[in-house]
């Protein structure tokens, strides 16, 4: 009657989840640095026995932070050519799709890419973090490489650095003058490139 | 005889170009706000009282960092048509010059723009530290759209802020994947958009 066992873990789960909120909140604000573990737990509202029981390290609250917005920040991953339900989309279609992002708050100032961030205020490339964020990276430019492929783009794997560097780019460019209309500008240099890979490829011979 | 204001004006400016060197080196290799007033004194070789002479306070230490990067940043100011004698590189070399950067220290991580990266750090749009920000990135396209003007191309801001953008994406992916690949990458868009302007301009009327 008395075990308290159930309600201990739900509240565990909760507190797990407003800590990563409230990171989310913070270091999207204020930024990584600048945030402490004190200021963490007052605006989780959890003890900080409850906020290092979670999470020992903040490198690994900033580990944890950043892989929750791994898959929503990602292009979609193609398919490997299984049969799917899923009508798919034109390549191109995916491809310029990276570049129609809008803030999800339109009052706060813009923070561009949230792994650019964190790579520039964990700079030494050999930590977990830096090393998380120079995985996603390639990952962001691999993912665009998959699909220019699927458009029977010659050099799939240089079309998706180059459209990774415009998004970055647009990202960076966004948060230095707190404005999306380098989305647009991004967008409209991904079209010349991939107009120009298109018409440049042999789709019956790819690569 | 014993007057003793010229040594010390000599060692107040030794102290003030003591704290710059200081500030780079420690702003490059941990960041702003990583960064403490008690280490830049001690990597400075001055006491706070002298640091805090010549800086009150630490936005204004790194607004005079940024500032003394601000000329060697910039792309070139283009001549107002006025004779000059220093031969002209001709407009479109002088746009893919600002994709040829090379790192001071191949040993040091790669760390992209200390401008972007102390927007990020400093998020706030409206602290003077990120308008200079702001202020340096603005002038960066403009200064490219005034060389793309030279050369006769028809929509030269549209250029510049595309070049700013590819810089910009350069240097932000190059401290994300501690690589200097980025730059070739940045700079082989540049030259497919230079090359789509100046075919598609009319050099007899330039705007």
């Amino acid at each position: 009657m008395t075990e308290p066992t159930p309600v201990r873990r739900r509240r565990g789960r909760g507190a797990r989840e407003r800590i990563l909120k409230a990171a989310t909140k913070l270091f999207t604000a204020q930024g990584i640095n600048a945030t402490g573990m004190d200021q963490l737990s007052t605006v989780a509202n959890v003890s900080k026995r409850t906020l290092y029981t979670h999470f020992p390290s903040k490198d690994e609250l900033v580990q944890a932070y950043l892989q929750a917005l791994e898959d929503s920040d990602l292009p979609p991953l193609q398919p490997s050519g299984e049969p799917s339900d899923e009508p798919a989309l034109d390549p191109r279609t995916q491809l310029l799709a990276v570049f129609d992002w809008t803030p999800q708050d339109t009052t706060a100032p813009l923070r561009g890419c949230p792994f650019l961030n964190a790579g520039i205020e964990v700079p030494d490339p050999g930590h977990p973090v830096h090393q998380l964020v120079a995985a996603h990276k390639r990952e962001f430019a691999r993912r665009l490489a998959g699909i220019a492929r699927q458009a029977g783009i010659a050099d799939p794997e240089t079309l998706g650095e180059q459209l990774a560097l415009l998004y970055d780019g647009g990202a960076a460019r966004a948060a230095a003058l707190n404005s999306g209309h380098t989305a647009t500008c991004a967008r409209s240099i991904a079209e010349l490139l991939i107009d120009t890979a298109l018409a440049a490829g042999d789709p019956a011979s790819p690569r």
